[in-house]
């Protein structure tokens, strides 16, 4: 079960009713969060989220509404008595940008460790999050991020007895153990089913629709994409900032064929986003708006 | 005219309902902030106060819940059109500071002048502002700032006539300037009066209660001033961790003789600040609460 919340849906600047953009998850009393602007650690206070257990950071990029309220947030977790490291993923700088907004918060009383980006795919596996960073297209090195939670195969009684499998081993092998009795080895593949389909989440801001983008996100069951525009004629305004329109984004949902899509980074201007949706619905009927504090929780599907 | 907004009145981090400290003042098209925590250009915003004119930010020191918005400060003043330069003052650092947290907002559209304060106390003159920074005693180099606009004297017209002043030269030596006729010069004081009281504005946080702020604060037609603690057995925590209880706030005031006073900068754990405000108010009765978006407009008195 994965609980997934959108702290904010601003872009640009936080305004009195809409926070910067950023995502947190929890998973097995661990949490993830995806951005942290000027004010995230009030959204997370606001949602009753508790920024102690967070283990992972995974940045975008640098640009200020998406990292500015590190310093801040960091101190808020230590005042939260945080001791578990804390790892910071982000694109190449992510360690030099950090040190420098930390000179005002130069005293945690937590480890961090950084992981920089460089390749246009990543990999990652971080406190039982599979993580898979994308390179997307913004005016600065940008990444959007596939948060996967994998799920094993049902023990399978029938084959475990046709391989003749001692009864004492199945509960070791179905923890995914290798177990060797009487000189004979025994390996979890041999009593397991094939893996069943996990969760996954993808999150992706700021970029213009390119193709890493639905090919990351295929198979999710809740896709997280900015739509900094409604206005079909902020095309050209969205092309120019490297951003997308609501459309953009729809197209990009309806390509990977997820189960569930929210929109968000809004534009300031943007004061009316539902407006837009009947448009946007007739391209992908999946697509929603996001909202500050929209929470889902995402559990494995009983097969 | 002096308009007085109390942005914030949190300490230590900002609260769904508390935005951090801070203090905001217009006069005569210009405008002046003291401290810029995060947040600070969301709580501007709320009272529809505009960052454009800012002209001078004073920090009073390098805790992050005091300076930590600066970043996001810039680009949204950026993002006003500001292009009148900014002038930020405050202890000795405070380029360094500001520099390092400008890694995430680097290019700004106009100039930032830096003003390093090492001495106790310091005299400046900024945009029509006259600020006296005065040490104080937190964990970290503080400064407490007064803000005065003074106000010339009125014109005298019998001591104009007596010195037999030209009048054509009494508008131009009433605007203050020296003026020079068939070889005689006319000085401002051979018409005018002397001063009148003018406009001040005391603000102290983050300081344990020493006599620099009462000092500093006397003659202010208002004083804003820490008051971290309400309960009077964290007197020790106070003590302890450099900041004051509401009384010695109070005692402050007293000493001080100020017209009205605020207390701000309250604690996370500072819920519900009110009852402690009868024993308050009988140490000096012109102290009151302060609370996020309040203002005043101080006006010249008539004589």
């Amino acid at each position: 079960m994965l609980d997934v919340c959108l702290l904010g849906t601003a872009g640009m600047m936080p305004l009195p009713d809409r926070w910067l953009t950023s995502m947190m998850a929890r998973y097995n009393g661990t949490s993830l969060i995806i951005d942290c602007g000027e004010g995230t650690q009030i959204a997370m206070k606001e949602v009753g989220w508790s920024p102690k257990p967070v283990d992972v950071l995974l940045i975008t990029h640098f640009h200020a509404d998406h990292i500015s309220g590190l310093p801040g947030l960091l101190l808020t977790m230590g005042n939260a008595e945080k001791k578990s490291p804390l790892t910071i993923v982000g694109p190449k700088g992510i360690k030099r940008v950090c040190e420098s907004l930390r000179v005002v918060a130069p005293e945690i009383p937590f480890e961090i460790e950084y992981i920089e980006l460089s390749e246009h795919d990543v990999e990652l596996e971080l406190r039982g999050f599979m993580i898979h960073a994308f390179r997307v297209k913004h005016n600065v090195p940008c990444y959007g991020y596939s948060i996967s939670i994998p799920r094993a195969g049902k023990f399978d009684v029938e084959k475990a007895k046709s391989a003749n499998i001692p009864l004492k081993c199945w509960n070791l092998l179905q923890k995914g153990n290798t177990v060797s009795v009487d000189g004979l080895t025994y390996t979890p593949d041999m009593v397991m089913g094939p893996p069943r389909k996990g969760i996954k989440v993808t999150y992706c801001t700021d970029s213009r629709p390119v193709d890493a983008i639905w090919q990351a996100a295929k198979g999710s069951d809740l896709f997280i994409c900015e739509g900094m525009y409604g206005e079909p004629e902020k095309k050209v305004k969205a092309r120019q900032f490297k951003h997308m329109t609501f459309y953009e984004a729809a197209e990009l949902g309806k390509k990977a064929d997820v189960d569930e899509m929210w929109l968000t980074h809004f534009s300031p201007s943007l004061v009316a986003p539902k407006r837009y949706m009947k448009d946007v619905n007739e391209i992908f009927s999946k697509v929603s708006l996001g909202f500050d504090g929209r929470m889902k929780t995402i559990d494995f599907i009983d097969e």
